[in-house]
């Protein structure tokens, strides 16, 4: 007689209930330093690109597991950046959760790609945490959508500065950004001119779908700490690549993803860097002469976003949902 | 205000019920076809090997899509080979279908890998259509498992034949197969020794998860036709590589995935096949030149498994769900 194994759906409202309960940040962290240890098995992003101008898209698979762990992940998110023009959020994503010792599906997060925000905030959290400047001036946020509102919410945990100011190409979405935040701790200016912000922000993170540099080497000041997260994919950039020539230090989640996507991909094209000087995000978290020395430095964290964090985030929601149920 | 998708969580039960409203064989058939002609995009298959000795496994990404179509879909599949011993199924798995258009989640196929099993069974079927000899003295099946039940069952609508010899290596497992199938039309001899296969049947389909080739070259009679569908990683093989040197006819469902898996894949790296001699299913369907032109022929159909019978199986099961949600 064969066993029915019970597949959990879970959707958005009881995951949000449930990541109340812990710290995602401590979390993603943890997976950082499992991967740059070699513990976590993650073979290359599945990849698919749409490119219908009316509205292009693409589609990442990330996917993997801990060695001798309970658990294989596999992580789907979809991003079609016209989507808000249908009245579609421009994101979305789902999560399943593997047995890894007999394969059977244990859960499915419908989670409408929230927990990639999470993990993708998280991990900007990260980034500040070891490489921004003690002192943090002001915030600057390229980028007006949920992961632009998200990096600034998490960075709360670890920087004390409550100025921010936003950079968008739309007036509308810089609007609706400030009222959103309205009720956070933070003053938030916003301005459609990028030296804005490298002018006044020596903490500043980019979270947009750009495929067009939006901040020149020339702009960025001695001090200034850079995280870009938008680029996951080689046609995306955010930063011109020279920046990462100038910078101190430059850091990634993933050295194997940095090979053929993100600012990394662009600047070891150009031959503005060498992939040598690259250090992986979880090498600096264990290891403090390779974070921040002084207020001076230019320090440039990129992020293409790794399935570790997507394992992590989904492990520990399972869990809390499965503490939740026997109580 | 953001416009809210529902994602359709649509069951086995229900998908069996939908299944019997159409014919599988000749939506995979049309997929094939589509794919050999170049009009869908898959991009390559992504893969975790799991090798636990007590229960080695594997799961399996394979996504896709049909340009201009509607949909996208990722199908993920699981294999743990002793799963039976823990009174769990060897095989799992499930099919998510995506809008084209805008990235949203459609539906989830929980079919616990039974699409899976459909597909491949399908394919099985069109390779016997297209390349079996006319005269079908006895179908010769290797596997007890599911997939070697539904090769039987799905031969049906395209060969006359009714007799069958099964290969198993548990003499427990025959019986069961026997049994199992004691009331459908074939008539059903069982054996634990592969010579009694080679010598009386002459549509010989292999489907088990063999890492040691079953069929030696000198096994192999004049005017046989051969199936492999078990071996989908580089790992599995099912016939010594010499059988594909001494066949007549050598096709594969994918050129590009039989460089990297199954049966195709040791031949080339034995150097006893050459990719020039490889031609895809898709165009056999389509050109009555390529098929098999006597009954004497030796021929192979070496199966890896495309997404594009992925996608073709989802759409047809979430288009049937729909019609039946409408009436």
């Amino acid at each position: 007689m064969e066993t029915k194994i019970l597949t959990e759906i879970i959707k958005l409202d009881t995951i949000k209930k449930i990541l109340e309960n812990f710290d995602p940040i401590s979390i993603i962290e943890e997976g950082f330093i499992a991967y740059s240890k070699g513990k976590v098995v993650v073979p290359p992003v599945g990849e698919m690109i749409f490119d219908d101008p009316d509205n292009p898209g693409d589609c990442h698979i990330k996917y993997g597991y801990i060695k001798n762990d309970n658990f294989f992940v596999v992580k789907i998110a979809q991003g079609f950046y016209n989507n808000p023009k249908l009245g579609l959020p421009s994101t979305n994503g789902l999560n399943i959760l593997f047995n890894q010792k007999n394969g059977s599906i244990e859960c499915i997060l419908l989670d409408e790609g929230y927990l990639t925000e999470v993990r993708t905030a998280s991990a900007g959290a990260i980034a500040a945490k070891y490489m921004a400047p003690k002192n943090v001036k002001r915030i600057g946020i390229f980028g007006t959508g949920m992961q632009g509102k998200m990096q600034l919410e998490y960075l709360k945990s670890v920087v004390k500065c409550r100025k921010a100011m936003i950079w968008g190409r739309s007036e509308a979405q810089l609007k609706k950004y400030q009222e959103y935040m309205a009720s956070s701790e933070f003053e938030i200016e916003i301005t459609q001119d990028s030296t804005d912000i490298t002018d006044t922000c020596n903490l500043i993170v980019t979270c947009t779908p750009s495929k067009i540099p939006l901040i020149k080497a020339d702009q960025v000041k001695k001090g200034t700490h850079i995280t870009a997260m938008g680029s996951d994919t080689s046609e995306k950039q955010e930063l011109e690549s020279k920046i990462l020539q100038i910078a101190d230090r430059v850091i990634v989640d993933s050295i194997s993803q940095a090979e053929t996507r993100g600012e990394c991909f662009h600047a070891l094209k150009d031959g503005n860097i060498d992939q040598a000087q690259i250090i992986e995000l979880g090498k600096i978290i264990t290891n403090k002469a390779l974070q921040r020395k002084n207020d001076d430095e230019i320090t440039i964290v990129d992020l293409t976003g790794v399935a570790v964090q997507d394992i992590q985030i989904s492990k520990a929601v399972y869990e809390g949902f499965l503490s939740l149920k026997e109580n």
